[in-house]
């Protein structure tokens, strides 16, 4: 067994043996657990403290898995047996807000929302939005690639990642990109890393772009539906319509139904299906009456605009409404926009098939879909219900999906790697692989 | 040698020997010449065909050169000595305008412009929009990330990439990318080869974004300053205030001074640099006063708002234009907005110490600065315009900023890698074409 002194001399109490503590670094917030025990962490604070550990880790072959905030929904920051966790949680520094160039400099450990309110002070916002910007860290969202309630109206993480530190799976310090807005020096190593979910390198601080707030007070809508085939349909019209949204989301009606049970804000269960979202702008008023219009011309039967986040904030229940419930079974399926109705046409029917209630709520505006089924906590149980969304996933495919529009793969999702990706790319992915960590000692058999 | 016949039974009289044809496939648009002529060419038709060709030469280590329209200026077209050209030119069929989900699935030897006319036909448009769109391929915008005057408003080329079909170096076939929104299945393949300059595989097909046509009359506007320094404090005020331009370029005296002896249009050459953009959306109009009264409080000495797109046909006249004066040294560098002031006053004092007139166009809203020396035609003359462009290279990194913004580094920048990448980024990017190019085959010795 490799000697950890040296490391220990190093990091003096960064490095973390405690059992308790490990314990609490070895999960992320998906179903699966850890692998086994860690042997230690590394509560870094610095890009060096990586560097030396990741350098440590490679002589002597030990599996490094990566965290942020452990909220990952993928298993990818669970601890290895034996392994070393590398938690970047302590660098929390928000380094630079440059106004003038809309950018910022932090830290990896920097938590989504506190990057965000600090760019609000400057007038400016961080657009990357996830449902767990209050938990999440900067560094896990660009590890993942993360999605979130925004990205209708400013893509994903990556569009908003401008340049990286990352310390090498041998210990090696990388900066990758720029802080111009064009940069074509070289192959893109920045999205190369981001959405790579800690098996090339870590990323230890990063250089994101920012957006002006929009002047105006914001605006947010609900529409409801007797079917989720129409309010999909709604959903395609509304972004290929002239009102854009700055989000769009759906809950069915059983997502609903357990978002009011589990903390009640006075939301209608509708028949079918509801749509949330929200405008920003000078003319926020006038998008959101435009798109609730739409929706009726779509068949909603019941519309509401507001100046409050509430609805909004029903959304952002979901999951833990949904984890509260016990055992749940979920995808992160996505689809071109224009598909919207056929798949969820085709999840009722698989349902039924099955026999199984399924919840779906959706980043509807990006055509991204977590629809759940709860699965009672055993193996026939968790077989049954792992079925049902195996069905799911192959139909969003066979739309011209995607099984992972946010999450990223992690542990959970390997298995349907190739029902996505044809050989050669599973194998250009496993070379790149080979090449950036050829002792595989970075977060090893996960993501591809 | 290895022998042709193989490949000549296969693909006919797409494979091409006849010596003037070959020279013509064997150079780009920039200054440096092939590195010797080529064997033969394959004017592919189909992914088949290239496939075809990339095994023929991957089994024989023949050295192949891609290319588009040889558009490029970074040489990275250019022919090898007993190399294989591998031409996309007659791939130009638009296989699919996907209108609900804004989508088109092209081949990759499409002209630019003939997607974008296609698009429009749908009420939608192809945003990125190089200068040379009206001969530049889309295979080759992807290659090189173009960028182009709409780039302040809608991003670089690989922000309109959704999928690709890429021929590997031995020949595979493979897909990367989605038609969803969203997708993190595995590491960001589309964005590795976007940018890739040819080395890393051939991209044969292309699904991209598209965006609907805005609404209203564009307005295109002019202002004119005494100083470049007033001209890029009035730009880093504009792409910091509210109304934002859909293009805003800059031109200096000395370019607006060579555009119209090339082809007089009645532009008045100003005192410092002239800037020129558009505005659009219903409120273009609004938009063009509120751009050219922060010009004015930048010190502007005179505006101009205009309903025709002739200011914007001079800017894309300045290429021609220096091309038509003989030999031209230029670079592609890119700096932080807020920089700008301070890269024209950098470039002024080059100039001044080199004793060099120094003209620059910029795609001014991104930062990206063309700035270009004459040479006279001989080994003294060319060294001392390097060595200008050089500092001037050296200035935009020391300002944050990149040695390219949008034309790649082909032949012509490799020098000026180790400017901006670190010994570990320059490792990365050798070890990535290794692992996909074992053989060195696929445009060797360019790119990085
Ligand atoms: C209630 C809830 C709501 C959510 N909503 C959304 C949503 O709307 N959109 C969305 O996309 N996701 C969502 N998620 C999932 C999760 O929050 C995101 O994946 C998030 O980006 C993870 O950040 P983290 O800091 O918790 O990372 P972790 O969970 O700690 O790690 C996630 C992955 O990234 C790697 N990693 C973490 N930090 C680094 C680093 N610095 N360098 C390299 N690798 C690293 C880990 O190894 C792991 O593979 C949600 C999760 C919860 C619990
Ligand atoms: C007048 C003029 C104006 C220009 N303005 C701009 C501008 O505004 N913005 C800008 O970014 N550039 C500009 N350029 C440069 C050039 O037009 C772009 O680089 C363009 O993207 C090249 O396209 P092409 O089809 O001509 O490619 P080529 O010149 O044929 O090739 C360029 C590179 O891409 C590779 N390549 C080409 N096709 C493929 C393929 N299918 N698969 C893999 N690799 C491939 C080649 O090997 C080469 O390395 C301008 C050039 C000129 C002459």
């Amino acid at each position: 067994m490799a000697d950890l002194q040296d490391l220990e001399r190093l990091l003096g109490d960064r490095l973390v043996r405690d059992a308790s503590v490990l314990a609490e670094l070895s999960h992320d917030s998906s179903r699966v657990g850890p692998e086994g025990a860690p042997r230690a962490a590394v509560r870094a604070t610095s890009t060096a403290d990586v560097s030396a550990a990741l350098a440590w880790a490679h002589e002597h072959d030990v599996p490094v898995s990566v965290r942020g905030a452990g909220t990952g929904l993928a298993g990818g920051a669970n601890a290895y047996p034996g392994g070393l966790v590398v938690s970047l949680a302590d660098m929390t520094e928000i380094v630079e807000i440059d106004a003038a160039n809309r950018t910022a400099t932090v830290q990896a450990g920097v938590i989504t929302a506190q990057l965000d309110a600090r760019a609000r002070e400057a007038g400016l916002f961080f657009p990357p939005d996830p449902a767990s910007a209050r938990t999440s860290t900067i560094g896990g969202n660009i590890a993942t690639n993360a999605g979130g309630l925004r990205c209708v109206a400013h893509g994903v993480t990556n569009d908003s990642v401008a340049a990286l530190v990352v310390v090498l799976a041998d210990g090696r310090v990388m900066r990758t990109g720029a802080r111009t807005r064009k940069n074509v020096v070289g192959y893109d190593l920045t999205s190369l890393f981001v959405g790579s979910e800690g098996t090339l390198g870590v990323v230890t601080e990063a250089t994101v772009r920012l957006k002006p707030i929009p002047p105006g007070t914001p605006r947010t809508f609900r529409a409801s539906f007797d079917t989720l085939e129409a309010a999909g349909s709604a959903v395609t019209a509304i972004v290929n319509g002239d009102a854009q949204p700055e989000v769009l989301e759906l809950m069915d009606a059983l997502s609903v139904e357990i978002i009011e049970s589990f903390q009640p804000s006075g939301l209608t269960v509708p028949a079918g299906a509801m749509l949330v979202g929200q405008t920003v702008g000078l003319d926020a008023a006038a998008k959101a009456e435009s798109i609730t219009a739409t929706c009726r011309a779509q068949g909603a039967t019941e519309t509401e605009i507001s100046d409050t986040d509430a609805l909004l904030e029903a959304r952002r229940l979901s999951n833990p409404a949904l984890n509260a419930r016990g055992l749940k079974i979920g995808c992160d399926v996505g689809v071109p926009v224009a598909a919207l109705a056929e798949v969820f046409h085709g999840i009722a029917e698989i349902s039924e098939r099955h026999g199984k209630r399924v919840s779906t709520v959706a980043h509807a505006g990006d055509g991204n879909l977590h629809s759940t089924v709860e699965a009672p906590d055993d193996a026939a149980g968790i077989a049954a219900a792992d079925a049902v969304i195996d069905d799911i996933t192959k139909l969003a495919i066979s739309l011209g999906g995607t099984i992972s529009g946010e999450h990223g793969i992690g542990s959970v999702k390997q298995h349907e790697l190739p029902w996505q990706l044809d050989e050669a790319a599973l194998d250009v992915q496993r070379a790149i692989k080979l090449a950036l960590d050829p002792r595989g000692i970075l977060t090893p058999g996960r993501g591809i």
